[in-house]
């Protein structure tokens, strides 16, 4: 029990860093002394220090840490990567006890921290809150081990699966409060990944606003004729250089690149065309979608493609989340492709 | 407060009368006496008595509806109809009070039945629950006031608004709880209709299945060519007699003839084709949408039609009500048609 009130602390410190560490995960700690947090830290950027040594840095002490006990969200780094592993700063400052919220993602790494801690003397509890963490960093964790990209499809549905936007008619989401969520899960990602269809059509700008301190992902261009208008405010606006065109290449491979790249994670905002595509792929990990109460009709689906032959072979969505935004129906969930046999 | 408790309990009597009532509009009554209900009745189908005349029927003695209070769902009839009207039977049996649920949907009788109460010196009250006493009747009460049936758009769409259901595939329904509940909804409905094509693709039933003394609703199949499978179950099976064939008529003119066969309600299965044609012609008044977790593509929306040229003109769905059913998400809403300027 207290152990997963002290992980809840290390979460909210994680949550802090989320959308800023990439290609590095997310990651939050707490120390706690006779039932109290003294320190907190959290994993700021690429390169910055990793969340145990912020914590053990916030001590006034540093005589603090020797007999208590350590909460972090991911466990500690036993590597040399940009910075020297966690585990021998952990064991020299003294530690009693480590709270580890989930292994590293990486399987030829997994335990490799939890094994040292013990061989050291210090007990080890592994597994607190461990979705919780674990969801926190989706697509590092899918990205470290395939080298591919979460993908997360995007889009804004009227319930009969259309979305009517005509020429002028501009940006269409349902209200103030779905575009904001909207801006919110851009911040979370590496890149936002569009057809030059949509680019041609809307000519949209790909920026996050309205939230404080967010990075510029990048702004992924999929073309198949590279016909793209050069005044858009992609290629001119600026964060221009945040731009990339991929030309003739199939999604798949372009998602490949990106990996290569370090983009652990990637957002598809339309059109119907690609999103259908990444779909009829098995591309998709993701899906966010923001249900209109309308009812639109026509000959356009938001999700083109293919499709499957029978509902047997369709994507599943798993633990599928429905919450109310504004008047839209958001809904979240994991996307598993069947066996075909 | 006692008079919205004895209201829920006339209501929990009407809706058992639900389905069975047609083209009289379901109704539920309780006598109360020094607070605790004494006689309760129901209207169980046109031509038979009125709940009124039921509960007092029920009564031990007549005389204990002196100085009683009636509480009943629907405002009385002051008319000569297939029965003498109640407000008289109400003042002769000495009711001191009678509580109302809401008035006479027809505005050339509303308020009628409550003045002539009250001219004969009993209490009123109306008003109480009135929007789950006028919602037990909705189909009814649009039908008396306009002489068209209420419509109700039925369908399993995939969360991207597909309906993939390949010949052999059969009835595509989400789950056994779906199926329940889209049995009981068609209990309630006087007719169901389809197209020609889902006829031949599908051979449907379209009876009711495994609710408890539902009555048959009308089948009717709406057809241009008027080229239908002469063995289909809806024109070999044991309700043959209930299945009507509309060939080479608009939409609205089969509505307007099912209102004058005294068809009150209407449920439009499907195809997609007829499902959008009747949106297009803006005849939908509520949807009642299976929307299952699953991502199906493909060319064939699960609601047809022209569709609108822009989101402004799309119709709305009002008090959307989302629930789980199953393993999919049940849709029951209003469908309102903007002001086309």
């Amino acid at each position: 029990m207290h152990d997963e009130k002290f992980m809840r602390a290390a979460l909210r410190e994680a949550a802090r860093g989320v959308g800023h560490t990439s290609p590095n995960p997310a990651v939050g700690a707490v120390i706690v002394r006779g039932g109290r947090i003294v320190a907190r830290g959290f994993h700021r950027r690429a390169g910055a220090p990793h969340a145990e040594i912020e914590a053990l840095g916030e001590l006034k002490n540093p005589a603090m840490a020797r007999g208590a006990t350590l909460c972090v969200t991911l466990e500690p780094c036993s590597t040399h990567g940009r910075t020297p592993p966690c585990v021998d700063a952990i064991i020299r400052a003294g530690f009693a006890r480590v709270v580890i919220g989930t292994l590293d993602p990486n399987p030829a790494h997994a335990g490799r921290g939890v094994g040292l801690l013990r061989a050291a003397g210090l007990a080890v509890t592994a597994g607190v809150l461990e979705s919780a963490c674990r969801e926190l960093n989706v697509g590092f964790n899918q990205w470290i081990v395939t080298g591919r990209p979460l993908v997360i499809a995007k889009a804004g549905l009227s319930l009969d699966g259309r979305l009517t936007r005509p020429p002028g008619e501009g940006q269409w989401l349902t209200s103030a409060a779905a575009r904001a969520d909207a801006m919110r899960l851009r911040a979370q990602v590496d890149a936002i990944l569009i057809g030059a269809q949509t680019l041609r059509a809307d000519n949209p700008r790909l920026t996050v606003r309205g939230v404080p301190g967010a990075l510029q992902p990048w702004r992924i261009i999929v073309t198949r004729s590279g016909d793209l208008p050069a005044k858009s405010h992609v290629f001119t606006d600026a964060h221009c250089d945040r731009t990339l065109v991929f030309r003739g290449k199939s999604l798949r491979a372009v998602l490949h690149e990106l990996g290569r790249r370090e983009v652990t994670s990637v957002l598809i905002e339309g059109g119907g065309r690609v999103l259908g595509d990444a779909f009829d792929r098995r591309l998709v990990d993701r899906v966010h979608f923001y249900l209109a109460p309308l009812l639109c009709g026509g000959p356009v689906p938001a999700i083109g493609g293919r499709g499957v032959g029978s509902t047997k072979e369709a994507p599943h969505l798993r633990n599928p989340r429905y919450e109310k935004i504004g008047s839209a129906l958001r809904l979240t969930a994991e996307v598993e492709y069947p066996d075909l046999k």
